[in-house]
């Protein structure tokens, strides 16, 4: 009937958009007519069948690095003419917005930190963490090898040279802010892992919210709820450090730079702070989901096992059994 | 059948916006078959059965003060290069809207004067004022709590010291404004309680007006309204006295900063101004709602009772009697 | 059945948005049970229930002048301090937003002109329209005194006097400018009108888009999208003469501040500017919404009927006869 | 049936907004009852039933125009008073909203180079591109002209003269900014193309992510979404050449400005960069939509026929019986 075809149509968007859907919902998707067709007579069709989730995740992160370090490159080099912090805010927001939008097949993590949340608490199987990863990793890589290119001669211009590249710290016409982050200076490295540790708490308790359908839920504002969630994060708690709150992000951007030619400080600045944007959010969304579902989530998650999801980790196949006999 | 079945998804949010959402509505929806198999075998998931209500305003307001809070202090603490006073407007509207996603369990309301404009004029039971208003105080301070934590060097380096911890109008280096609120200098106390007063009205009418399916309505889009409102109200009322508004919002971070050490001057600052965005937004919201309920409300309320609800008030048991009748 | 009750409250926002709703239909919704039911017993309600498109017409207006001359008095007071030019464009657009959402009971015009080209083009009643302008000029003339009371001390401040009070180009600390508008210096009379005209056409233009279900139409998004536009104006057509585009908001609050002892200059400002906000906005929406029905309207419109309506101008009888016979 | 009515109208905006729907798909939706009736007795009716998709797209690039060039004539002739960079992000990302929201009739492209990937990409018919373009150019030169219009007496003042009209590069008062774009002083010809280039790929790229519902899809909220998309391009990839992406808009106005006065150098600037913008977006286009539907689209698209396309191309009857027989 018209009706019901037109219903299911725009139903669809609160649907592909659940970060939290499990593989087989995934698989079961794709494998509509046309596609099985394809996957039987063309070549392509069918390789990419196979990476389609990689693919997903590595177009959605370098859409995301696209806007944000394009934005960054554009104020810095710009000398704040075309555009101010706020702008940044904006771009980063706008980053992970469109990101989202293009990479739903997969689940739009485009973080590691995500992906990793939602294998502890969502059963997202551990199996496709290692390929999200890779995947986000090199799609922010792409992005930021783009940006690069696109902004290569304002960047000669701004540090004085094509051959020279300096990192913030070492130099006042630094550039190397544009790819990833850099903590203010006044930041010890405790300072430096909290703030990082806060931010990826608040970006994964705010994800599980946004997702719960049991809580008022963003439904198909979803990707619009981010963009507000991550201009919050970037004007509230993104000064310090700088919010990567991501290792894709970060790491990505932070090895291109070094491969473009910014030398060693690139993991010498701040006293060696490379690494705490890549631990520091996982230990975040872990504790930002585990707090949402631990107060306020009521449907399937280890915290809503006996003893609060202890016992599964020492006796896992017991309280599986328990697990699923009350669901 | 799927198609109900998803119809009834995207409904989902519509409903549980709702914040006039009696008491009996919000248990029956939390008493599915899952959450009652969990009462039986699981000891924490029983305990928060119980405080589930409180526990939602208590995260929802912990995560309004985290934004809100946590732009003031950017802002303030990087001299404005990291944000301006527009910053703050957005800051401070995420904050409510992002508040609002994380408690729709309870309500959403995260501000003890909507919870009593709700009582007065919405039938939300009286009994929970109190639990309600105490969640929310803590969910405030526990923000404000993290906030301080995350920009402690930060507030070190602006003040001058570790110990040295200022009020607005006793130092230039002030950092006490970044968790409650002081009016501006030219202030008298009747402009000061007039601010308030009016501030709160326009947000309770306002609400009134997004949650009435009679009007247009807002329905899933409320959150994002909101974020609108407590913008506008910043950027259109905000200078003055800072826009509480919030008793929660305002007296919690001030007794965090008291408790830090910030000394006897958070009280005494703007000549004992603290008293009033606790009193003045319970004024503002109960003018607010009747407003909206005298003139544009047709739907139960005790103003659309004989004698305009004057007579419920003298004879409260007669006058329930005839409300009941004509509904 | 469940689904058809729940897609039956989805709908109603879409519909009840619609400015262009005939009385008949506005009447109609209104009188459901309860209300019938109230009109019997209840003496306010009887009243209210004649008033009640004024009323609608009266708060929303009211809203829309709260916003945005607050923030053109928080801006200007605070000597760019709370805010900036962006903030003026935030504070009408939210005016708008937020005053549509208040007022959906009467269709939500909130000005006259956009109340005198649904006369013309969208069949409502002529006989309302001097209701609805009175109910707006008041609203808005009562929006404005609140502003006035709320920031007095502070224009006491800015003015340098509790008796000072100046318009724009006769003072350097003028603060009129807080309630109307006042064109820039270097203006024509003609360029005055012309630069109303245009924003007005536009306006009309886009509203008639927005509610046009034959072309895209935004639906329950119809606020939010109003706020883009008002916001679109303001930075785009809003330098030259401030966008009034409405009488209302224009006179009420300019006839409040002669109230107030601005004196006889708020009239004589801009070479007797103030007629132009009060008649451009009309002969531009009639322009605007002429523009769309005569080139993108497959509805019903006077412009689709013979002769592109002229005939029914010249002979209205026979005209409306054959317009019956089509539809 | 009421119900069934009312879903039919919700849906609508999503069903409308496509882009990428066929000829026959759009004139079928015209033949209403009403609108069948219409053209046998109504001449204008009929006229305009022919030219009803060009109407479309030329109003909706002239909303576009009148936004985009508005807004920076805004910004540059009250020498950032009444804006700044950001408004101009606002401004361009507001025009498209409005002119996507006014051109649904057609599909919204309001740009050549999206005409273009759809013909390619989406079975568009090639017959229709150039009437399509044609409209397009024209509603951009009807914009650009109102804008000048509007801002006559205040390009007037800042040149310094009624007669004097300058080009940047070769003055410090150069206003023909406001009419199209000029590239930063330090590219170079490959860069000034490649960045035209990519900011139209990431165009493409994601309006093809934003229509396809096997991803999550904008639906109704595409306007919304596409509006985040140029602001991010604005604020992103807006700088070094003033991010056209767009033949219409930047030649249509250019061509005015040139009818104007503003003499030879709107076609010398920048080393007769004005090629640049008219032909790169093609390109752009092309390849952000091949990428997209060469690893991410599963729908039908050359891209997933035999040999990924390149057969369709070499033998194009053979491939397109082909192709027929997998849908």
């Amino acid at each position: 009937m018209a009706t019901k075809h037109t219903v299911n149509e725009i139903m669809k968007p609160a649907t592909s958009t659940d970060s939290t859907v499990t593989a087989t919902q995934t698989v079961s998707s794709l494998a509509d007519v046309s596609e099985e067709t394809y996957r039987k007579g063309l070549f392509w069709s069918r390789i990419r069948h196979t990476l389609r989730e990689p693919l997903s995740e590595f177009f959605g992160t370098m859409i995301l690095i696209l806007f944000g370090d394009g934005v960054v490159a554009q104020v810095t080099l710009s000398q704040d003419q075309k555009g101010d912090y706020q702008s940044i805010s904006w771009g980063w927001g706008i980053g992970v917005m469109l990101g989202v939008y293009a990479s739903g097949i997969s689940g739009a993590h485009i973080n590691p930190a995500v992906t990793f949340a939602n294998c502890v608490f969502r059963k997202f199987p551990w199996r496709k963490f290692p390929v999200y990863m890779l995947a986000q990793v090199l799609g922010a890589m792409s992005g930021a090898a783009i940006v690069y290119g696109n902004y290569k001669s304002a960047i000669d211009t701004y540090e004085g040279g094509s051959h020279i590249r300096t990192v913030p710290g070492y130099s006042s016409t630094a550039t190397a802010g544009i790819f990833c982050t850099y903590p203010a200076a006044f930041m010890t490295k405790t300072g430096q892992f909290f703030s990082e540790f806060v931010a990826s708490s608040i970006l994964m308790f705010m994800i599980f919210a946004l997702k719960d359908d049991k809580n008022i839920g963003a439904g198909p504002l979803t990707p619009l709820a981010l963009f507000f969630l991550i201009f919050g994060i970037g004007a509230c708690f993104g000064w310090e450090t700088g919010y990567a709150i991501n290792l894709a992000r970060d790491f990505g951007p932070r090895l291109v730079s070094y491969m473009i030619g910014y030398g060693h400080n690139v993991w010498a600045a701040g006293n060696y702070y490379f690494w705490v944007p890549m631990v520091a959010p996982f230990f975040g969304t872990t504790f930002g989901g585990w707090l949402y579902d631990m107060f306020l989530y009521v449907d399937e998650s280890p915290v809503n096992t006996p003893w609060v999801g202890v016992k599964r980790i020492i006796l896992p196949q017991q309280s599986t059994a328990i697990h699923r006999s009350v669901v």
